[in-house]
């Protein structure tokens, strides 16, 4: 059960870990020194680690890095909306 | 093998996910549009996840993270560095 609560936990941490970042972008309206290939990586490997997590039969990474990926799209929108200006 | 193949990839992405964001910051010697709870809260879904692979057995998941956990301690470094200035 403490092992079902520690992944939980650490799913939450890193699935909302852009968020804060998403409202920085928001808040200051600027994106300039938040790197657009960070985003990309975190995106791609979000996908892959939900194929691994199908693999492994595990709900708490398969849920975890298919709302990370999704937080990501939030994260690139931002980031083209302010670098555009 | 390709599903070994996927989790490698997929931890090579993430676990240097934040290595542009460092490079990017080094050369613009700023991180002022940088979220830090964003990097707090990688460092410390790191650790978690590290303790989760343990529980899973999965070597992987346990060397990805661990890595992450480094290169996030060195984003947290560059980022009191240039916000210091």
């Amino acid at each position: 059960m403490e092992w079902y609560l520690i992944g939980i936990i650490a799913a939450l941490l890193t699935t909302l870990g852009f968020v804060p970042q998403i409202i920085k972008m928001h808040r200051t309206k600027s994106a300039k020194d938040v790197s657009f290939t960070t985003l990309l990586q975190f995106s791609a490997g979000a996908i892959l680690w939900t194929l691994y997590g199908i693999h492994l039969k595990d709900t708490i990474i398969i849920v975890a890095n298919t709302i990370t990926f999704v937080t990501m799209v939030c994260a690139i929108a931002m980031y083209y909306h302010f670098n555009r200006k």
